[in-house]
């Protein structure tokens, strides 16, 4: 499993992966997920990937080998390309092309063609994006109504962006969330793991101003995680005990309707619940 | 899509389980999924249920109307098992049954069969118990190491269990602790929604001392969700600031690498990287 956050702010870009990979739970290994490219003062490019190594590493050597332009034959790259649209739309053209090549034989073996990639950055002269790129090699793009964009095992840590992250936040207050939100997913999921690789990009500076791998015992990192737990605490602990009180049970076969026949007592238990709906389920 | 979360603390009980179930995303209704049984001073068993709704229904049905015992021929329901390992297994018998009936036809129309009950109570003279059945019909039980059990959308609620949840914890602290769990989960997943059922059963008492419908609109529940929000804020706002400076970056295509052949930069970027593991894919 792999957990990675990428947040567009007002003020820049952060982008924070782990790096532990497995294949099967007796599999586990350490690799980068954050990869970098660019040319410092003009132009600063990161991808994030999950999903297959195979699939995510194939997607890289493309992009950074160069793809040949259909008309011209020119060799595009992450270094060449004139937008980060089209960055990445030739993140979608390899992911398409390692489907090509590597997806039939996948499926034949069982194996999803299982990929997403987070691709952030910005163009001299252009204004700073952060996308997604999915299996398909279609891609969405965060906004100021939704600054965040997650791939991998995401939802131990959404709620925490959900409530806390801002198109306004600051950015290395974006970059603090995305730490919280990654503590809470690797206490929940073992297969998201230390080191983390973090990256922050300042708008118009066409360079990472900070590039780091946070290693186990990384003295912030665990002050971070503890502090949080004890705010957590103290802050469920200050808020007042609910109000409700007694019993109001529709469903709760009690002595009071125990000389119904049984059929009628079973009637009011499930008394809420209406028709099935053809052989379509219904999910909870 | 469900969340439905039991805690089986030292002083008893929590279950708590929203109402919203959905066929679509066009198709949301509110049904019932806790679901109470028991004479009170004698037993209170609660059942909570997720997955899809004709097989929970099927299986709340099968244990109210009572399934015949193979030696003896009587009837065996939740008000007459002698133990709540027994009501596990009954209930398990009864997720068997409808796999017999439903499981075959509901596969041919490619759904799954999907379903997970939470049961949790007491019988007097015995001890509280808290038991996960799965879809097969086998089951485990929480214990003191982890006191809290889920089912449905089980991941963004888990974070605040992790931290806060110990067997220590007090019974209504335990049930503000599992709301803001479902509060998470709601902020997060439209599939899971209010009204919320709650129930707190005291260890010994055999009959609920709290059994809640909370509607939208309630008044500690939207304070509960507000305060939650701005103590989460104030909390990370407290933390200081990240102290990573510079970069680092092993995988950064800069100019410093620009001499090198296209090969040798693209073994950089995924220097890391080891041997492909057959045709199985490492996942990250």
């Amino acid at each position: 499993m792999t957990y990675c956050v990428g947040l567009k702010l007002r003020d820049g870009l952060v982008m924070i992966s782990d790096t532990r990979t497995n294949a099967g739970i007796d599999h586990i290994s350490c690799f980068r997920k954050l990869h970098l490219f660019g040319e410092p003062g003009e132009r600063a490019l990161a991808i994030a990937s999950s999903g297959n190594l195979s699939i995510t590493q194939s997607v890289i050597s493309l992009v950074t080998e160069g793809m040949p332009d259909p008309d011209t034959g020119q060799k595009r790259t992450l270094n060449n390309v004139p937008s980060m649209f089209k960055a990445a739309q030739l993140i979608g053209e390899a992911v398409r092309e390692v489907y090509r090549t590597d997806g039939p034989s996948l499926e034949m073996h069982q194996a999803a063609f299982d990929v997403a990639l987070l691709l952030g950055g910005q163009i001299k002269g252009r204004r700073m994006r952060l996308f997604m790129i999915y299996s398909a090699g279609n891609f969405i793009e965060a906004t100021g109504d939704t600054p965040y964009l997650q791939i991998g095992e995401t939802k131990y840590g959404k709620p925490i962006l959900d409530r806390a992250v801002t198109f306004e936040t600051d950015l290395y207050e974006g970059l603090k969330l995305g730490l919280l939100s990654m503590d809470s997913t690797m206490r929940s999921n073992l297969a998201v793991g230390l080191p983390l690789d973090i990256m922050v990009l300042r708008i118009n500076a066409y360079q990472p101003e900070l590039v780091h791998r946070i290693h186990a015992g990384d003295s912030y990192f665990e002050e971070l995680s503890k502090r949080w737990s004890e705010a957590l605490r103290a802050s469920h602990q200050a808020i007042a005990q609910p109000p409700y009180k007694g019993i109001a049970g529709a469903a709760y076969t009690s002595p009071e309707n125990k000389s119904k026949p049984a059929k009628k007592r079973h009637d009011d238990v499930v008394k809420t619940a209406a028709k099935r709906v053809g052989p379509k389920p219904r999910r909870k």
